[in-house]
């Protein structure tokens, strides 16, 4: 299992991981298999989606603080019960077939991670297995 | 790994996988392990949920449009940012434990590949993984 | 795979499997891999949150029924429409690495059985994967 450093810059920020991942599933020398992107955190997560556009990644943190605005009223105290909110509506991890050794991505798809507390310092665990 | 063909036929549909995963996982011969299901789109996705009463699909895809609704106002200029964005809420796959050479589903659940930006010609690739 | 029983009291609510699902890992023997946490029911889930504060639990049901509502309109008869768009929200399981033999977590994660159409028996299968 690799460790990726992720630093994100806004409270709410999708950052592109392609190039890291591709790389992980190069060192582990896996052909055919499965790789797992994966945040071991509560207010981030991980989509896959049109990386060219980047109007499309703005579209969906837009609607997504439309349909759970920061400034509503929640239970949990720390200012940042929409960010868990839309961590579990996005989902903690992204599952991708692999093939010839390459995710096996359209040609439109990127994979991001998924900042909904930054800016902070966060890790994503990519896992490749063969198979 | 196993590549399906999809026809949707109206703009936001959602289409029965059950027959071509249960076969896909009887042609690897695999009894016991997990099934991928993933859609190399970004307008579209998968998900289980009942087969039975085609109601809920019906439901679901409602409240999808009343939650991100096609007509709203998005920077994306391509006329699909919501489908993007269902595409997102939904996720790119399903994963399905496989036991006895077929899938573990509940008694109501079907795969459902989701059309959020048809009609059209789409691609789902089936994974079965050994273990 | 094994099979775990779980029983819900309310309608919506979400149940920890920490220790089960870790029960689970330890007696497969799977040190490295992954674990797959799947619930055969249409109107449940499972996501991976905040364990620590039951508020973040608490905000993210209330938003759910907030976007969501049990008492709106709907084309399914039986009452439970809304637990059904729920499941594909939320989705059906979670894929969480194994290192060292134990679920790879953040120090805030747990994972959670999502009731949205309670109070049941309830059944959640976890499938460990060595690799």
């Amino acid at each position: 299992m690799k460790q990726l450093s992720v630093h994100s810059r806004r409270r709410a920020e999708f950052i592109k991981l392609d190039a890291e991942v591709g790389k992980a599933i190069e060192e582990s020398g896996v052909q055919e298999g499965m790789c797992h992107v994966y945040v071991p955190h509560t207010t981030a997560g991980v989509t896959i989606n049109e990386g060219a556009d980047p109007a499309v990644v703005e579209d969906i943190l837009a609607r997504l603080e439309y349909l759970v605005p920061h400034g509503a009223r929640y239970v949990h105290a720390e200012g940042n019960a929409d960010s868990h909110i839309k961590a579990s509506l996005i989902g903690a991890s992204a599952l991708v077939p692999i093939a010839g050794g390459r995710p096996a991505l359209g040609s439109w798809q990127s994979i991001f991670f998924c900042e909904f507390d930054g800016p902070r310092h966060r890790q994503v665990l990519v896992k490749v297995m063969e198979g």
